[in-house]
């Protein structure tokens, strides 16, 4: 199988792409006017989707808010502080989980029939769909800045109003939503501290 | 400042890279007896924690298990079908959330010095731990695919004695477990099949 006998990857990534994704990108808060075509959205979903998840549930779904309409939908259940920056960003990206994941397992995961009666329970669901469809946001937003974009990942809205406004009807929940875009320095913080290594990790 | 007036990098990574992160990459169920080393595990720490966290508030915190005796505590506490392969990794890798991050607030948001008070209510701190824990999760496997590494994320152990055996008398909780190394093609699925587009996502 192609997939099977990739060519060795076992070397790093250049200076330069770590860079790209990790060691110089920011959040943005601010957003040039570049648009996000709808093709790299599609891109960008086609990179996220391999990233591993428990049984394969990839429980994320991925609302883009891209057109006036759907902005004035969202924009006032952001909070205060966030409404001018989600309003100026081409797409807003609302990543939810889906609570009926398992019901997709015999699609994803078909080599064990039985893997939608692993959860049965809902509490063990919404763990998994909400571990896993973060998991996957994680990948997104890197996946996104591989893409040459930028992101700004925010939890101040009104997640009730939210569900009703873009998941009614649906088993989905929100999780976390994205501006995505071609970032500015505007009101850009200056670089936050991070732990130090043995602040946050040890090594047995 | 350097950070702010970063080269432009607003174009996509070389498909090889796109490749290595995501559409060749696999979870990865059996090792090569290639070690990994401390130096490596730093150096992937130190891309990890530039991913963006709520508030910075960088909840997840990091066991390397790699000696023989940190081993023989991790293994027993694995599901029976994750034992062997957890045993023939170089390095597992406990990654857990400090239901305590708040008290690092004051040093990783310096410039809001109320931060610190928005978490005193234990529910909304454990889910914003939960969910920002995970998306380090999810660049802690990414930047391990950058370095070069392969990894075998997991949820199959036994949490309530993971806790006991590395994180007690702290306020860290495990969310999961990760194999690290350099990966064969023994024991590797096919492929599974990934969502459509149309079926995870849409464009408003």
């Amino acid at each position: 199988m192609a997939f099977d006998s990739a060519p060795a990857r076992d070397l790093p990534l250049p200076e330069t792409a770590l860079d790209q994704l990790f060691t110089i990108a920011r959040t943005r808060n601010a957003w040039t006017g570049r648009p996000v075509s709808d093709e790299l959205l599609r891109r960008l979903y086609d990179l996220t989707k391999f990233g591993p998840t428990a049984v394969n549930n990839t429980p994320a779904r991925f609302v883009f808010v891209t057109s006036p309409v759907a902005k004035a939908r969202l924009i006032p259940l952001m909070s205060e502080g966030n409404r001018a920056k989600t309003l100026q960003a081409p797409v807003n990206v609302i990543i939810g989980y889906d609570m009926d994941f398992h019901e997709t397992l015999p699609q994803l995961f078909p080599h064990a029939p039985g893997a939608k009666d692993w959860f049965t329970d809902e509490a063990g669901r919404r763990e998994s769909a909400f571990r896993n469809s973060s998991l996957q946001g994680g990948y997104f937003m890197i996946a996104a800045r591989a893409l040459g974009l930028d992101v700004g990942p925010m939890s101040g809205f009104d997640a009730e109003g939210v569900k009703a406004e873009f998941f009614a009807g649906t088993a989905v929940e929100p999780n976390f939503i994205v501006n995505l875009g071609y970032g500015t320095d505007e009101n850009l913080f200056p670089r936050s501290p991070r732990l130090a290594f043995e602040e946050a990790a040890q090594i047995l």
